[in-house]
């Protein structure tokens, strides 16, 4: 396999659109696949040829990005109508990048095998400024051949790849640790500058001591800016860490394993989402405690 | 003021003793106090002089470092029998070193200066390595005079001073809001490894994942190595946090803020110390999670 194949990126969402820029840059033919009209167009000025289903980009292709947003809109873009899996050819090889359950990964990558694809597990991470890099972090399980098949690709749209195992449900598993500790902080990071506005402390000066300190986090120095700023434009959005945080506390409660920071910074996204804050940047928990305690953080209009 | 100077540093537990070696290095002369017999013996043999109570070992000195455990220990050393502040000198400067809720420390830096002291709020952290290397960070608020008395002393045992306000209590609130992302980012770090345990993966894997990854946080990446390797002896130990997350609690409540993670976090803290863990290492909360959910990490001996 050489930079001359053809991969598909279904779902052109800021990490698939990257994924998809990233793969035309290191010489790949693209189909990208979105049921947005608009991005589609943008797309095809990129260089890169656009469908409005799986089905349709499937002839040529020997790799496929599937870089929808959850495990209900994987389903459905491979089994479902005009669904991928059904025009691909036989060894086609499927990468499933959506964080989903780890139990989901493991059947889809099962009924994609049933129908003789290739696939890896292969949810990524760091966020859409990574992904238009060629950047991401790759959290990465299957076979050695799967492997094999997806390195041209991976060194394409990824900074690092880490090898978690022979079978898919490895990489998802990881990447649920991963999202655990990264909702958990996202919330952590709100609670502390909450409160320490609330004791009217400088929340930039904290920011700034902080980061440099033993209370740092990726996450506090990342989302705590945001808060400092008052600037909540989604780079990853509340909705997100309601599933995610979703499928730790689910997965969890599966096993017998007691998560209940977990739940209770899943309570909080769920909480800023029915506030219908669901689509701004995830540190816009913050206002949820900030309007609790009575005051207002950066960005914050009176109410 | 030169490093010809007496300190005395009370309570030389492990930031004391680091904090009262750096200082001997620095040319200062130094007068530490402690209960512990033995530790007295061992500072006499690096240089220091030693003394049971604070009262003893006050004359001569300019500079005292308080460096017990709590707010009680605390007012017990400067009021007490045989307290320190009945026998200083006018203008000695006293440097107020425990993690405080922040009333109590505004409450004993204006008890100080009624008897005529100055006084540094001066929280610190870094653990026992970078105390011993005399690159402790200090989280430090008081007057101008105050803390241009303090610079020698400061530069002998810091690495970094924040300056964070010109009143004591300021410096507390800022160790406070450090404090209460620590405690949570250490049982999240818990949390976290003890899920993936359960599910199967290699913990030392999932933490050479997570730790350059957007999980990551200062404490997962120190106290998430101890899990790993289960290592519990303590740097610093469960009962610290039980009293740092009581105070955030406590001080939140006091102010009508919600922090709910930091209230989950303490239950576990508490829970730990319970279970008569509360002298070993923090991280020996993921002990407690393990338990819970039927598995054994590294270093838990079967049960």
């Amino acid at each position: 396999m050489s930079n001359n194949s053809t991969a598909a990126v279904i779902g052109l969402g800021s990490m698939g659109y990257g994924a998809a820029l990233s793969l035309l840059r290191a010489g790949f033919s693209v189909h990208g696949v979105d049921v947005r009209e608009e991005v589609l167009t943008r797309f095809s000025g990129e260089g890169g040829k656009a469908f409005a289903t799986p089905a349709e980009a499937m002839p040529g292709v020997t790799i496929v990005f599937v870089f929808v947003v959850n495990a209900a809109q994987a389903e459905t873009v491979l089994f479902g109508e005009r669904g991928a899996v059904a025009a691909a050819a036989p060894g086609t090889l499927f990468l499933l990048c959506p964080t989903m359950p780890p139990s989901t990964t493991v059947a889809i990558a099962g009924r994609l095998a049933d129908a003789g694809m290739q696939v890896l597990d292969a949810p990524v991470s760091g966020g859409s400024a990574k992904a238009m890099a060629g950047e991401m972090t790759v959290m990465a399980s299957g076979s050695p051949d799967a492997f094999a098949l997806a390195k041209p690709a991976l060194d394409a749209v990824a900074a690092k790849v880490f090898r978690l195992g022979d079978r898919p449900g490895e990489g998802s598993k990881v990447k649920m640790i991963n999202q655990l500790l990264a909702g958990v902080h996202i919330a952590a990071a709100a609670e502390a500058l909450t409160l320490a506005a609330r004791e009217g402390l400088d929340v930039a000066q904290v920011y700034d001591v902080i980061r440099v300190s033993a209370g740092n986090s990726w996450m506090f120095e990342n989302r705590g800016k945001h808060i400092v700023d008052g600037d909540y434009t989604p780079h990853s959005a509340v909705d997100i860490f309601v599933k995610d945080m979703g499928i730790v506390t689910s997965e969890a409660g599966g096993v017998g394993a007691s998560v209940l920071l977990s739940e209770t910074a899943l309570a909080l996204f769920k909480e800023a989402s029915a506030a219908g804050l669901g689509r701004m940047d995830d540190a816009a928990v913050a206002m949820v405690l900030a309007r609790r305690a009575g005051i207002r953080l950066p960005g914050m209009e009176e109410e």
